[in-house]
């Protein structure tokens, strides 16, 4: 079989929403940085700026790579199945890795301070999407990485997934917009009300968030858009749906 | 032709999903009334409690209401197509009334207590919210009320409605969210640490809300839970698709 011959057109304006989405998830981390070296002196490990990596690791965590990470199968329409899969969950992998940093230098920071741990909204709902998103990367691996998943419930847990994975996303985006307003109004106090250029920057960065979230959605849910089936994985896909309707009793 | 021919079976599952949304907005309108009532003093329009009337108005319109909009397809699935389309747009309508009673009693609030108008990301989302709900309603009427509008550029504007319309919703969440932990971070400041009953509740209030958005958004994108198209717009669409094709210069 030639490989050439299973090649199907990118979809025209596909490449200028991807184009787009990266260059916002791009500007979203520059702002965060910017927000957090103009404002807030920085980052360190060691000393009271330990907070600083939270933000930060959250934004390249939980919003670009997760976002990213949901982009794969739009981005990698050409390559086979597995590879594309693969990176999908890898770069949940890293997003995980980094996140959990964040995550650390948060609750380190809380108890060198003395801070009590998850008594505001933004943290009940950090702790929910960290939990969510473990569960479904298990949930995501033993079904479509793990060998053991028939075809027929792969098909049936992929709406699922897809869903999940997006509603996850726009989550993580909700809980980094309540946690910037925490860290807004704990630091500027009644300043916020006076237009000061942390509290605007910040309001920006929150748009521009929502921005983010908004573009990666969009560029998921057009039907045109989807990675079309290949002829290998018809061909599959095609030889699992035999074996599994000839495992069923019910079939002819 | 009996009406009876075309009414298609309801699929199992829905009714329970939607019951269970209603019970859940039901419930999340409760908790902000609970919430006012318990620790902010209740609700009046001549006082300073005229600020309560702005949370609530916009849970009850730009939460319950907008959300059940989104709803009315896939609960009257056998009712002529027009009836379904007065009620969505009517809901909708009646959503903004009250979000409009909401955003002026947050105005007057501010006015007589000299405090400032529009610096906090939450008023920035709210108000870009409030511009793409009008934007959309009016967009949707003259495409699918009004009887100007083409068969063929109803049928490719409609899932962009539909995307738009969950976006809208799902930021009108988002909103909320930010607007409920700026009240509380405002009236509780360092108490909200100490695990006050107030924050406790208004925590809740936060995972009720977006728990809402979650069930909203799990039946609007379940594919087998679309409104089927009945015999008569089937009939319509044929003789729309052909006067259309009839129309293009590139047909036959």
């Amino acid at each position: 079989m030639e490989s050439g011959a299973c090649v199907a057109a990118t979809p025209r304006a596909l490449p200028y929403y991807v184009a787009f989405s990266q260059l916002l998830g791009l500007t979203v981390v520059a702002v965060t940085g910017a927000w957090l070296g103009l404002y807030r002196g920085g980052i360190a490990w060691e000393s009271a700026l330990k907070f600083n990596v939270h933000p930060l690791c959250m934004v390249i965590g939980l919003i670009f790579l997760q976002g990213d990470a949901l982009l794969v199968y739009r981005v990698f329409r050409n390559e086979p199945k597995r590879t594309t899969k693969v990176l999908h969950g890898l770069l949940h992998v890293f997003a995980f890795i980094i996140a959990l940093v964040g995550l650390v230098a948060v609750f380190d920071y809380h108890r060198t301070k003395g801070y009590a741990d998850l008594y505001s909204l933004h943290s009940w709902c950090g702790i929910l999407v960290f939990i969510l998103y473990v569960a479904q990367w298990l949930v995501g691996f033993s079904f479509f990485l793990f060998p053991g998943a028939s075809f027929s419930l792969r098909s049936r847990y992929r709406p699922q997934h897809v869903f999940f994975g997006a509603f996850i996303f726009l989550f993580s985006v909700g809980t980094a917009l309540l946690g910037l307003k925490e860290a807004l109004l704990f630091q500027l106090g009644t300043k916020y009300s006076t237009f000061v250029p942390e509290g605007v920057l910040a309001n920006m960065l929150g748009l521009l968030l929502a921005c983010f979230g908004l573009v990666v959605l969009y560029i998921l849910t057009q039907a045109e858009w989807k990675r079309p089936p290949q002829a290998e994985e018809q061909a599959l896909s095609m030889d699992f749906k035999t074996l599994t309707e000839a495992d069923s009793p019910s079939s002819q």
